[in-house]
């Protein structure tokens, strides 16, 4: 059924600094697509079905644009030590578990239902080098609504034994033909994802452009995200001029296919301006990148510069699914850097957190994170029942509160590219 | 009933960085006391019933040194603010509202059950100026079974007309007959509660000393916030070296009279010598000095030092009850504070955010926050089954993970001072 109406107190983002407000109001659903916010529900659409959500917030579906699935079961632990040695004392420990499919059945099972609950509506996710479990993650997302890209993740070099593909010609073959599996899927698509520069060879780099061409593949890695990396960096690729630079050499930073790139905590002037010119969103995961002690990323430049930019939980370096919780922790840590480090970038306002977890991130997936028309209708439906007031809230400070108070017993419902994944009390359709 | 066992999986701070565990164990409750945590269960209390919680985590209850009660139906809203500001433009207009009982009778309700439902098992909070709002209050919490103690607010300068004293005459003789009001409560007690140097007139001050020696009573205020908020009581009170000698010119800091001063962001040296000589408890809000862009307190120094500290949650600045994610946020604004600008100071330990959230600022209650022999008997049993993972973890990595990943949903039991205050699912007592 993808021709229906939500009734409810509806918000938006129209752009990163313009909250868009209409209490009572109907938002159309039209094949899967947006026709509209109105408050008076026109005549064309009074047939439709209508979801009646009377005194509810309504917002677009969150969008998550870095996530790693195999680290879900270690989120809230070990997080003692900074990247590189979080990274071989914790990740690739837990990642290697995924060679065992049944492994990967029980920790996938509950990543994608904890994914589901959540009012995340589109997510970009990394898997491990494992074909056969990252298949097994698709399969699950797929059944699950949600839409996203998933990788299989490559990595080649500096990496344990267990976790290490054998060389670039077989992580290439590997990967073709888990990029031809992956045709069986409607809402999850492939997404090349070579981990971060340190472990992926030059010839396995080459490799990935060569894939890329072919398939005409978006692409999702880290970038800029910790000092010790950024200088790793530097010693493994003397004649880049720059980390992103690093990617661009194989013509994988942006330009022609969408492109990722989680952190950018210390992305130089050269770096951000490449990634304004060629296109490439940036993952913001601000807990990540307090809880692995990376720093905070310029978040204000680049909403000025115009930079693509999107929220990322991150697990497992950040502790939840929770976007709303990226939101809360984007304004929070814009605060710490304007108070410790640099008093040029304001702070973020409530409504560009806003902005970034939904028509900011969701803009990687074209039309999404936004009621306008001609979006793709991702819908959730906000319960406020459990926090309680005793005062008059506007719906600007219903919002607010909710993306600092809320947890996932507070979503009410959720659509998904015009189809409703979940209600938790039944209501009536009239 | 104050004699009792409960048998689970205890844990509970030695010292601020020694975690003691004990799987499948006895803690024994003797008239409200803890007579012990036991792996085998002396014959001697056999004959107590016992709550049996196998598999769930027990831990002490949680201390919140900090929380302004008349602030709650605002967290998360308004954080737009430094300190000066936020108060004048969202705090003071809140708290105006107070004067009506009826508002307040509506709020503190919701404040109370809120507080309740919490792990938080003893808190120092902040009312207002309103005597019957305050002893109001007061009655909710000595009816809920949380310890605690509340403080009719202070100020009579600097201050919006209808929050504002009359005179330091007036406000004593106010004060006293609340002090007087609350000899009928049990398990809250009545403390003072200067707001803060800048709303503190010199003769109100004199006057609340006089009571202190008076009454004997404790105290509670702010201190070193916010740089502006430094500055002003500079000029202020020209003639005191730093911000807490502003207090102590009057006696109102430690000593005899056990005192907390919440924040402390941006003591001196000086400051933090006297906290330590005096016995000023430091109360650590990591998540309101981050929302009211204040900085990062340098906790590390005042565990080293063995300065006095806990956490507050200091509602409204900070969103949430929860002395779990102020523990998370103190390890996180630590790692910040260390990668931003101090490298002097390591960030803290989960281990040593658990103490302060238990034994830390238990210990402003005398004995409490601990299940060794002679404290207090408060405990929190934790339902950690909502937070699924495909593999074995120890007891340190549940705790760990609770602290970051639980909410109000997870606290399965909770005692305080040897009585059960609540029980989600029924258990059976044998």
């Amino acid at each position: 059924m993808k021709k229906f109406v939500i009734k409810g107190d509806i918000c938006y983002s129209e752009t990163s600094d313009k909250l868009y407000t209409a209490k009572d109001s109907y938002a159309v659903c039209e094949d899967g697509i947006c026709a509209g916010v109105y408050q008076k529900l026109p005549e064309r659409y009074e047939a439709f079905p209508c979801y009646d959500y009377t005194g509810h917030l309504v917002i677009p579906g969150l969008t998550d644009l870095h996530v790693h699935a195999p680290q879900y079961p270690f989120r809230g632990l070990g997080m003692d030590l900074e990247l590189i040695d979080w990274l071989n004392t914790h990740t690739f420990v837990e990642e290697a578990k995924y060679a065992e499919l049944s492994y990967a059945e029980k920790a996938y099972e509950i990543f994608t239902e904890d994914l589901r609950n959540s009012a995340t509506a589109r997510a970009c996710i990394f898997g491990t080098i494992h074909t056969k479990a990252t298949l097994l993650l698709m399969e699950k997302l797929e059944e699950s609504g949600i839409i996203a890209y998933a990788g299989r993740v490559n990595m080649d070099r500096n990496s344990p034994e267990n976790l290490c593909e054998k060389d670039a010609v077989t992580a290439a073959r590997d990967t073709e033909e888990w990029i031809l599996e992956c045709g069986r899927f409607q809402n999850v698509r492939p997404m090349l994802t070579p981990r971060f520069i340190p472990v992926c060879s030059d010839a396995l780099m080459e490799e990935l452009s060569r894939l890329q061409k072919k398939y005409h593949l978006p692409l999702q890695s880290h970038l800029s995200e910790n000092l010790g990396e950024i200088e790793w960096v530097k010693e493994l690729c003397p004649d880049a001029a720059f980390y992103g630079a690093a990617y661009d050499k194989y013509g994988l930073f942006g330009n022609d296919c969408p492109t990722i790139m989680a952190h950018c905590v210390h992305s130089s002037e050269d770096e951000i301006r490449m990634m304004k010119e060629q296109n490439v969103f940036v993952a913001h995961c601000p807990e990540s990148n307090t809880n692995l002690s990376s720093g905070i990323a310029p978040v204000r430049k680049y909403l000025e510069l115009g930079v693509h930019a999107g929220l990322g939980s991150d697990i497992a370096a950040g502790s939840g699914l929770s976007i709303f919780k990226a939101m809360a922790m984007a304004v929070q840590c814009s605060k710490l850097r304007w108070r410790l480090t640099d008093q040029s970038l304001v702070p973020l306002r409530i409504e560009e957190a806003f902005y970034l977890g939904t028509k900011g991130g969701g803009a990687f997936f074209g039309k999404a994170g936004s009621f306008e028309k001609g979006y793709e209708f991702d819908a959730i439906v906000l319960d406020e029942s459990s926090l309680r007031h005793p005062q008059e809230l506007d719906m600007k400070e219903r919002l607010e509160r909710f993306i600092y108070l809320a947890d996932d017993r507070c979503i009410a419902a959720k659509f998904v590219g015009g189809v409703r994944l979940f209600e938790k009390n039944q209501r009536h359709v009239f």
